[in-house]
């Protein structure tokens, strides 16, 4: 006869007391209590035993037999399955080492060699007043036409929910894009050199899964955005930093040999800001064809250019296809959307797409869909004038409020995007430093790594420069932020800011070339 | 003084004038037609030549002087750059080689080598009537619901649309998942070790990144799921394919020495349909203690048990932390969400983030935040009992068919899923031409390798196996379908039909081991 089993029943939890019992006996089989081909009480005795319906005990009986814990043998009973490896459950146990001598293993090691990026503020507190870099004014989001648009494409969807979408993305999406990349950056391109990504990091890995593996050379700005200099390093690349300076990426310093990519911003070089002038951009596409590199042009902000007409991009004098366009939505409508597109080389589309296909199977279908009607119906176009206005506004401000208070200022960047940058006197305390005084008042300012650049041999420029994003800040805030700055740094200089290194002021190159606004 | 500008403008086209000037004037300096220095039209000239308003014209220059085409010189007039490198404009224009004598390379070629797996449906025609594997009814999608919570959800989200959101995904969607795995699939799970992600594809390449390099040895079901199977190869692993037969992949057969991963889907093999046996999903963990691999189980279509509780996933069973384990909604809700989730042992948490962050900043927020309301209102839950009814009536309607028409079939994969396996008669056309013959009467079935399943060595099981999806197809359908493809059959065999190779009925190990419905 079988013993009394074991077993405890919590009425209190909210787990059924058949789950409860199935748990209970899997474990004791699991843990070797209860041995292969051992007898269980009849169910009427266990019901008897544990105060619970017969019912409850027959179902999790059933459970176990359709699990294969127990088997049950006609007239006779109910029996732990005759065949279980009991080496598997001592080991489950804890008990022993593998019987057959085998050793375990240690699990095997990770080949992933990265480092993340920060743009995810989770992390960090929130500050009352954040000039955080590259957000969209949180209250510009469309929130009633989104919600109108979704309604309608979903009532229209039809299979489109539950079927795969085309990994390229929805080609009335990639038709919108290509048909706004003609007039807004001087592109011309077909729909189907359009791919639809979730921004331009994931472009960034596949652009890295096509061509970068072990000690791939990969020129990079220096300093650049980090979420791109982070990913090829992941992938094993050989970075090789260009210093840039107030014409953007200095062709001069282009390395030489075979290079396999150059990753760089030209509209409004990230974190610096400045604009690749045309006689560098010809220079580049020169250099390509010399070095058989492609140009990947990340043009995360170029929807706000605050003077003139767009700036034609890169792509818009590339007549030997060799630059790999990068855009997004992130900055001109919400990075929570994570959509983004690149434009690719006829050459690659189709292995971009099968990198796509293997990566994810393609964007989902009701955003996509959504985005393309609000392209298609002239939306994105007055979304786009409407926080052009607001982001030049918040601009104007911020360079008002710079110069209030500290009389002459060194800025860069002011041309285009959602930030500035501005080269701190020689008798500040250093950018790191000031950023930390400002966030103890509840201000966020941010310093060439924590605004997500990727700086090399570049402490003299990390020490004197500071970013300032102004898109998501309302005029008041931008005027308060800025006056508790100038509280910290006109205030008697605290113990902290007098240890400031003074040779930190001797600056580079490329600092040095910073001008101050007009 | 300089000649007129050979420019043509067309008043019929959608382009400004403003912009075919700019254009016009662009192209003939990069194409070197306009030499650096050389000076340009008065406007008041050039508007007369072209008989355009002087406004036009200012506004071209101004816009070709912004972009650093052209500089003014006080009193004396406007000229091309004089700075712009020649050598470029002349290699724009394509008529020389770099004068500096260095070649033009050829770009750098790809690294990447991959094909794509088939599950988007886009290039196939649309057939009337398609038997398509694991779709979930497109009528079943909760559209009013997810409207209605699409728009409560935009209403609340404040600055969550425009921030980065967290890249491990959204914490209340999390903690969704994990509650859920709990009562459904027998898994115990804090919110911290899940990772929302993309859908099981993408969960693959995360593992991918963390563990494959050249020539990893990944163990894999064969036949297996395509999409894992190419995954795996495009990073360079070397596939060790182990056969499966009734009970699941053949854990004798499992290779020896060290093995980085082993991917498989215990719950419903794909693509035959059986379920791994206790005894195997013991024998398995244990080897993986022994190979140090771990184990990647794929739950793609666990949320339909057909008959009995839930299945325990095999992550349920793993005390030694070595199960990898990957959900979808996909199957459950719609694959066009591109919403999944993986499982994570404690010590790949902070590494799977950190390759999710360097991929894609995580996925979108309002998708995320609508699904995680979903399945905290209890919506998520009523919609699974309400579609798992359906399925299975469409199951049963199915079996019925097959039998009324075929007598005695050997089918598999009733268990669960959305779809089942048919070992066809050795007297019928072999399962691709047969897929074809299908096709002409527009039916759509699928032999194993149309239908995503990657087969190696099983010539004679691909030749005897029709895979049939039931789940997006009403009752009405699947009786037309199967008695259309019984036509096919019965009728007096075609010429095509008669070359059928005998051979190829002699059934190997895991085809033979199919086993009639009960």
């Amino acid at each position: 006869m079988p013993a009394q089993l074991p077993i405890q029943i919590d009425r209190r939890t909210r787990t059924t007391l058949q789950d409860q019992l199935f748990n209970e006996i899997r474990q004791l089989i699991l843990s070797s209590r209860l041995r292969p081909c051992s007898a269980l009480p009849a169910t009427r005795e266990l019901c008897g035993q544990l105060g619970v319906s017969r019912n409850t005990v027959l179902l999790a009986y059933e459970r176990l037999i359709a699990e294969g814990y127990l088997e049950t043998r006609p007239a006779i009973g109910t029996f732990v399955t005759t065949h279980l490896p009991e080496d598997s459950l001592l080991l489950q146990a804890g008990r022993v080492a593998l019987k057959d001598g085998t050793a375990v293993r240690k699990r095997c090691p990770l080949v992933f060699r990265g480092r993340p990026h920060g743009v995810y503020n989770g992390g960090r507190e929130q500050l009352p007043i954040d000039f955080k870099v590259g957000r969209p004014a949180p209250d510009s989001f469309p929130v009633k036409r989104w919600s109108q648009m979704t309604a309608e494409q979903l009532r229209l969807a039809s299979e489109n929910l539950t079927e795969y979408t085309d990994p390229a993305g929805l080609h009335r999406l990639r038709k919108a894009i290509a048909d706004h990349l003609g007039p807004a950056r001087g592109i011309t391109v077909s729909a189907e050199q359009v791919l639809v990504v979730a921004g331009c990091q994931e472009a960034l890995n596949i652009i890295a899964r096509l061509f970068v593996h072990e000690r791939t050379r990969v020129a990079i700005e220096c300093p650049a955005y980090q979420g791109a200099a982070y990913l090829f390093e992941s992938y094993g690349a050989e970075l090789l930093p260009v210093p840039v300076d107030t014409e953007g990426l200095q062709t001069s310093r282009l390395p030489g040999g075979e290079v396999s990519l150059a990753y760089l911003t030209p509209s409004h070089q990230y974190p610096l800001g400045h604009t690749l002038s045309l006689k560098r951009r010809l220079e580049l596409i020169d250099w390509a064809g010399r070095s058989g590199a492609y140009l990947v042009e990340d043009d995360y902000d170029s929807d706000f250019r605050h003077h003139g007409s767009p700036l034609t991009a890169l792509k818009g004098l590339d007549h030997s296809g060799c630059v790999i366009y990068l855009g997004t939505f992130s900055k001109s409508i919400g990075a929570a959307l994570r959509l983004g597109y690149m434009v690719l080389p006829e050459e690659l589309v189709e292995p971009a797409r099968t990198v796509k296909t293997l990566l994810n199977n393609g964007q989902p279908w009701l955003d996509q869909a959504v985005l393309a009607a609000f392209i298609a119906s002239g939306g994105f176009a007055n979304h786009l004038r409407r926080i052009r206005r607001t982001y030049l506004h918040r601009r104007d401000c911020l360079v008002e409020q710079l110069h209030k208070h500290f009389g002459e200022v060194h800025l860069s960047g002011l041309e285009g995007g959602m930030h500035l940058t501005w080269r701190i006197p020689g008798d500040f305390p250093d950018a790191p430093r000031l950023e930390r005084m400002a966030r103890k008042e509840g201000v966020g300012i941010y310093s060439l790594p924590t605004g997500a650049a990727y700086c090399k041999d570049t402490d003299e420029l990390v020490a004197r420069t500071i970013m300032l994003g102004y898109s998501s800040l309302g005029e008041v805030s931008i005027k308060e932020g800025i006056a508790r700055i100038a509280r910290i740094v006109v205030a008697p200089l605290s113990e902290e800011a007098a240890v400031t290194d003074s040779s930190l002021c001797s600056l580079n190159q490329s600092a040095a070339d910073y001008r101050s606004p007009a």
